[in-house]
């Protein structure tokens, strides 16, 4: 196709959100002239069931639950009255306690002012917030500095508590648990508790909870006296929950304005509700994964944002995508093991990394740029006659397209003003919606997660074992025992590996006090209580 | 196959290098008996090329440079004398410079010390830097703290300055570019250049360069006076340097134990030069790379460390295997388009965003899980009776290697000791020798990047033609224009959309005064100069 064909290509296909001044170019996807003709009557489908399910339908049977995150930026929408007085009281909740603290009215127990967040959260509790702070965060001017316990990793949350830098008296703790009872977020809690206490402070007079009524959570922030608790609804997934109090919370906190996000996807939804792909970014990229991808995942889901800010985005999607549609059975329990994988970081900095695959590599990809004109505040030097460094971003954004376009390799662009909080609003909800009509097209339910639970269970029964390794050692306390040896005696040989894995991290760490004693190979080495 | 069998299987398999404490297991992927026996072949001529490749040959030979990141924690391997002591006199150069930076021997023109590291740097000069600085950095404890430009964004570059909350007098900038003509590297120190100079400052009092001898930026150190350079050689590639100046300047001005980190790669080199895969991880893993993608990449590699500290691993081993395994030709000439897409963030936060999709959806992928015996410094809390934080990663990681197991995920695991210098020194030699071994048994070469040039080359168009259009707008003063007129006007009609694109760039940022008159529709706006 010649220079002026792909003109041509990009003018006919380029669809344009105004309310948002976001942009979709999918002028380099070589789908065929005929392909949304063809997808019009799955895409109606997919069309409708996003009608329903945005009505209250159960979209999500298994959990039995409906699915409203759309009605978190547009609760008039939402499918009976308390409902959506919940919505807008949260709301005005969070903007009020957010006042209080900034203002000093809600304060720490031993400091003039809360002046850092610390939030514990995991996965959809956490990726969001994480978003959003680095993408409208300004380091000079933040009200609060938010941090993450993100993970049950010890040696991570003391280096969180190191980087607090002995301000954890005027650090508010906000504890984020849809069901309250993920482990994860459990422990950090329960390890921020302690570093407060260490410091003679008392726990529940800096912290707050994010979570579903009478969860585990709740009824642990009713019972320390907590600072206040904001509520999670059960229609309300975890990876949707960024505009629920999950991402409001600590962006308000930090000072963001949450009224522009909320806007930005309110405007977002409202477009991409138009049943014409071609007015519809939503729909035509759902379309263009599906071409990419053959409707089965085929091609990997590469996130370039040509801006440092949006860095996390690619992470934020990941989870978004990937836990949406990676789904073993479609809605007729067929097996269909489907899916999309997403990674990516941003241009031009992965050009210096992984460009090199992408253009010459295997072919199992498609790229989306995301391209955002605003290039900073204020006016930029030239580092060059004529030639800006945001100049040259778009430069190596538009040479990589060409690059990739050459060698066969798709791609498509969203063009965005900038990174504003409208904006970020409406990126969330435009890839929230994409999502939903993609699942309808390969026919899978995008709102539950299925596969998640055989991994927790599963590191259950290895605690359990862990209890029981240790009540042997303890028990036999004077003699060294293999792990075979101890596996047979325990009656449970069969789990020998488990058993020698969880005696060699025991005896890697002082907690426990157990001991090695090593052996000819390292298989023969006895562990002993200490 | 039955846990017991497994058992076996993992006994069998196990392959650990004593030296640095590292195991790899591959009992979880699903390789035939006589596998192993299968490749003897083609893994004895990867050794052999290992061996030639060590002792000085052109291995990029349309470069035509010898290849030898293994030197650099070697030197006496070195094919020649000189050679080697200029690695010698490199490390007592950084290891002096950096005791005089701390003592404040070497301070800053306007105040008492340097106490911020601001590194310029892209790709292989960032990379490396970054993940050293994450993985081993303790914030109450290093000497200084390090920042990155690491990528030409406008508003990327603002916000590292407004992070270094008005310490520039007292930041030590380190220029690192091994061409010395990386644009965005460029930029990233004329922008840093004049940040000083908005302060009163003189650059050249606080910037130091690694590059090569007699490039452009080593030129621009000389003519600023700059504090002190540092040399790049040509046999060592950008995304294995990390072990030369470029990654031991920043992390002993950090503070950080480089001598550990040289050791590790070191005993890691020694361990992998063993012709039996079954003692050699790099060759084993080389080998599970083969089976599990079919030696054509068909699978994708989706790093999952179960440490904080390694988050940044996956990201560091997405540059090393992409950009050297993503080849379009084998070394016959021959189209294989070859590589292996390389993903992950961290365990067990991964767990609760795609792990869904690893376990139930499209299976293209093998995991790697990084497990770390050591859980913290110091004792931990028992977050429930008998179980720490550190036991429930364990417990996250086993589940889910056990949940993948089931369904037919394939996955192997390293297991270190703990995330310290000598680990990381380690785990880096680890990679780049099987990324090494594995070029081999796809015949590739890994120490060349010819596809990332042609983005650059196109960038480059995209510049130049910036500069004929705001000529033409400011000739045209007074009359606004479409993009079209001012493409034909300009004689390059086929060039319109790219003029398209920079008119809305331009007109979007005031740097270079162009104006907008809004159309009917978006591709009638006109642009002119202000």
């Amino acid at each position: 196709m010649s220079e002026r064909q792909l003109w041509e290509r990009y003018k006919k296909y380029l669809c344009g959100v105004e309310s948002v001044g976001l942009t979709l170019d999918v002028s380099r996807m070589s789908f065929a002239d005929d392909f949304l003709e063809r997808m019009r009557g799955p895409m109606d489908k997919a069309f409708d069931a996003m009608e329903a399910l945005e009505k209250g339908a159960i979209a999500n049977p298994d959990e039995k639950r409906m699915v409203g995150h759309y009605w978190l930026r547009a609760p008039e929408r939402a499918p009976d009255k308390g409902l959506a007085k919940e919505v807008q009281d949260t709301v005005a909740a969070v903007r009020a306690f957010a006042d209080e603290v900034h203002s000093a009215r809600v304060k720490p127990q031993k400091a003039d002012r809360f002046t850092r967040v610390l939030l514990v959260g995991i996965g959809g509790s956490a990726l969001g917030p994480q978003l959003v702070a680095d993408a409208l965060g300004q380091p000079a001017t933040d009200r609060m500095q938010v941090f993450f316990f993100d993970n049950t990793d010890p040696d991570g949350m003391d280096r969180v508590l190191a980087q607090l830098g002995g301000k954890l008296a005027e650090t508010l703790t906000v504890v984020i648990s849809k069901s309250g009872g993920t482990k994860e977020t459990r422990n950090g809690m329960v390890e921020a508790e302690r570093a407060y206490q260490q410091k003679g402070l008392d726990f529940g007079k800096h912290a707050v909870a994010v979570t579903g009524a009478d969860s585990e959570l709740d009824r642990t922030a009713k019972k320390g006296n907590w600072l206040r608790t904001f509520p999670m609804w059960d229609w309300v997934g975890g990876r949707t929950s960024v505009l629920s109090a999950v991402g409001l919370l600590p962006a308000r906190l930090q000072g963001l304005d949450i009224d522009g996000m909320l806007a930005g996807a309110k405007d977002m939804d409202a477009a991409t509700r138009e049943r014409d792909p071609l007015r519809n970014p939503a729909a035509l990229m759902a379309l263009m994964w599906f071409h990419a991808g053959s409707g089965r995942g085929a091609k990997d889901m590469v996130i370039l944002p040509y801006k440092d800010r949006l860095m996390l985005l690619s992470r934020y999607l990941q989870q978004l995508v990937m836990e949406s549609l990676g789904k073993e059975k479609d809605l007729d329990g067929k097996v269909v093991n489907q899916g999309i994988a997403v990674y990516g970081n941003k241009g031009s900095t992965d050009q210096h990394a992984y460009v090199q695959q992408l253009r010459e590599g295997v072919n199992n990809f498609f790229a989306t740029f995301l391209e955002v004109l605003k290039d900073r505040d204020g006016e930029s030097m030239q580092v060059e006659p004529d030639i800006t460094s945001g100049d040259y971003l778009l430069g190596f954004y538009l040479g990589t397209r060409r690059a990739l376009f050459e060698k066969g390799r798709e791609s498509m662009t969203l063009t965005v003003p900038d990174v504003s909080a409208r904006t970020l609003g409406a990126l969330i909800a435009l890839y929230e919606r994409a999502v939903g009509y993609y699942a309808s097209l390969v026919n899978i339910n995008a709102y539950h997660q299925p596969g998640v639970e055989a991994g927790k269970k599963a590191a259950g029964v290895v605690l359990e074992l862990q209890r029981k390794v240790l009540a042997k050692l303890r028990g036999d306390k004077a003699k060294g025992q293999t792990a075979e040896e101890l596996a047979a005696a325990m009656g449970v040989a069969d789990e020998v590996e488990t058993v020698f894995k969880v005696l060699e991290h025991l005896a890697s760490n002082p907690a426990h006090g157990v001991k090695r004693e090593p052996g000819t190979t390292r298989f023969d080495t006895r562990f002993r209580a200490g």
